[in-house]
């Protein structure tokens, strides 16, 4: 258990974003629900009363909490740690769904749910301890490195390619082109999280970090990655159902943030063979969890698994970096979902 | 990665052990169905062909090779290590059993594969070192402290309130009933095994133990013990379905082993927090993978779960050691298994 202080706070913080993300998901569907009664008129044929319902500011301000909790765990403990405790929202969501919606797990649920939890816990003993940072001009150094370099290039090409030559050919056919180009994007972007989160925190302990260029320029990456992203995920959204994007997204994303990661910060430096594979082991296992919980989730409804054919997207809202809770909740969201292409398919960005 | 040399032969030999017991299952179905198909009699209808059947043989010779290979592991390796990669067995068998016998495996129970693979992993990393014995009369001076005896007390008094109140009143309508006495006779069983193992080995390697009476009363005890086990296996398996008594003897009886061996060995006693944590949780993450494959092994053929109502068993021979992957074969079982009543229910004894 090398938990230090510092990483301490980190899984503090990834914990608490996690709960109120989870919870997030809840509240808003209460709201959306409770204005479809109220105004007679449901969400996903033309309404947005939702709007005026305080219920669904109240999720989506608990929300933002949460995404604000975990853009600043960056800045306290290692992506290795903080990225796959993401999958805990989804847990927190299908309980909650479970007791406060009625939308009752399947006890192959329950068993991703457990999964999560042991898969989580394993990765927290095994998490490598952060390096203090004095300055950003080390992340600046650390992102330099040649071998991150040629990590950065490789995402840039494959991006490229995916973008240029098959988005266009096999984009609405394929599933893993465009979350494909999401995931990379989004391995770079919490890089540049954690360095603009580190800037931050170092300021506020008095170490002004925004004199430097390299703050400006980590904070430039954020927002040109963040775009694409953003971007990119919608068009996954909008062509594919949320049960196929979200364990795809969520299994690529963490891969490609844990491997920018150990590149980047060297996290598996110091560590012993036998803490790496029981991290990669944890890491296989909330996977499992959380294509168990997404595979099981419609059980009670259809029998056989749902298809991977296009199908209109019922996401509520979907967050840049996945884990989330909200593709847990059950089918009637299509039609208590805001209007398609008005302000649906928001994006809460971290 | 603390796999002392000891604690490594007792690893390949649990290996080696699920490999030949999980290959036992598929060769010995094929002998029945190529048996079935000579004579024209099905072996759930009366015949006994399958006695001339040599592949019949070579898979119960298979599973004997593998059960010794078990039985001696025991002497290398702590029961904490080797009993939950009993586990494995279930992997080859379902593997292998879609490869060979085509019973296709749904993609949950491929997941529960990878589970069981990670949460094994995971029990080998942490694996407490063993330490070295010189003499039954050590394994007895453990046996006999307070603690041990307490827990060996506690089992016999659960033992007979379960045979005596329980069993008449609602053994055949609580699974609970006749696993558990399976379950806690066979952390018993696996403790005096262990006994009888290491004694064995410092006998062939020139300390005869054979000369110390506490050696033979190991032996009477694993007689004991084996005997009201398999009485109760057979019970459990004729009231119940193979589905739902094999999840729940696996967890159960691997569980209170882990419990004895704790007590008896101190298995942890020289284990950080986070080892002993990490094995809870590698420990969980097999049992999960290991339900998952029963829940699912049926996917294909009735879209709903089993129910747990009380059925015919299909089982063509139970383990006395749970783990095993005979219960993931598929229900034709019930047409090539021997004739109810006559030697059908065999029990292999490791």
């Amino acid at each position: 258990m090398g938990l230090s202080k510092e990483n301490l706070k980190g899984l503090i913080l990834a914990l608490v974003s996690s709960a109120f993300i989870g919870t997030s998901f809840i509240i808003k569907k209460q709201g959306l629900r409770r204005a479809a009664v109220i105004s007679g008129v449901r969400a996903g044929f033309g309404g947005y009363y939702y709007l005026l319902e305080p219920l669904w500011w109240v999720g989506m301000i608990t929300m933002i909490v949460g995404e604000v909790a975990n853009f600043v765990a960056y800045a306290f403990a290692p992506a290795v740690l903080v990225t796959p405790l993401g999958a805990l929202s989804i847990i927190v969501s299908a309980v909650l769904a479970d007791l406060i919606l009625k939308e009752k797990l399947h006890n192959l649920g329950i068993l991703g749910c457990i999964m999560c939890i042991a898969g989580s816990i394993i990765i927290v003993i095994h998490a490598p301890k952060e390096q203090p940072i004095e300055s950003v001009l080390e992340i600046w150094n650390m992102a330099t490195q040649p071998a991150f370099l040629a990590y950065v290039g490789s995402v840039i090409a494959l991006v490229f390619i995916l973008v240029f030559h098959f988005a266009p050919r096999c984009g609405h056919t394929n599933v893993l082109i465009f979350t494909g180009i999401c995931s990379l994007m989004g391995s770079l972007s919490v890089m540049s999280v954690k360095a603009v989160g580190t800037s931050l925190k170092l300021t506020f302990e008095g170490k002004n970090q925004l004199i430097y260029p390299e703050t400006w320029f980590f904070m430039l990456v954020v927002a040109i990655c963040v775009v694409l992203q953003m971007n990119y995920l919608n068009k996954a959204l909008d062509t594919f159902n949320t049960a196929i994007v979200s364990p795809i997204y969520y299994t690529m994303f963490t891969t490609l943030t844990i491997l920018a990661s150990v590149i980047m910060f060297k996290d598996w430096d110091g560590q012993s063979g036998g803490s790496i594979m029981s991290e990669i082991c944890g890491f296989v296992v909330v996977l499992s969890g959380t294509v168990m919980l997404h595979a099981t989730k419609d059980f009670e409804r259809s029998p056989s698994f749902r298809s991977g054919a296009p199908s209109s997207p019922s996401s509520l809202s979907a967050r840049l970096y996945p884990g989330n809770g909200e593709v847990l909740l059950k089918q009637d969201e299509e039609n208590v979902s805001p209007p398609e292409g008005m302000c649906s398919r928001r994006q809460e960005l971290y």
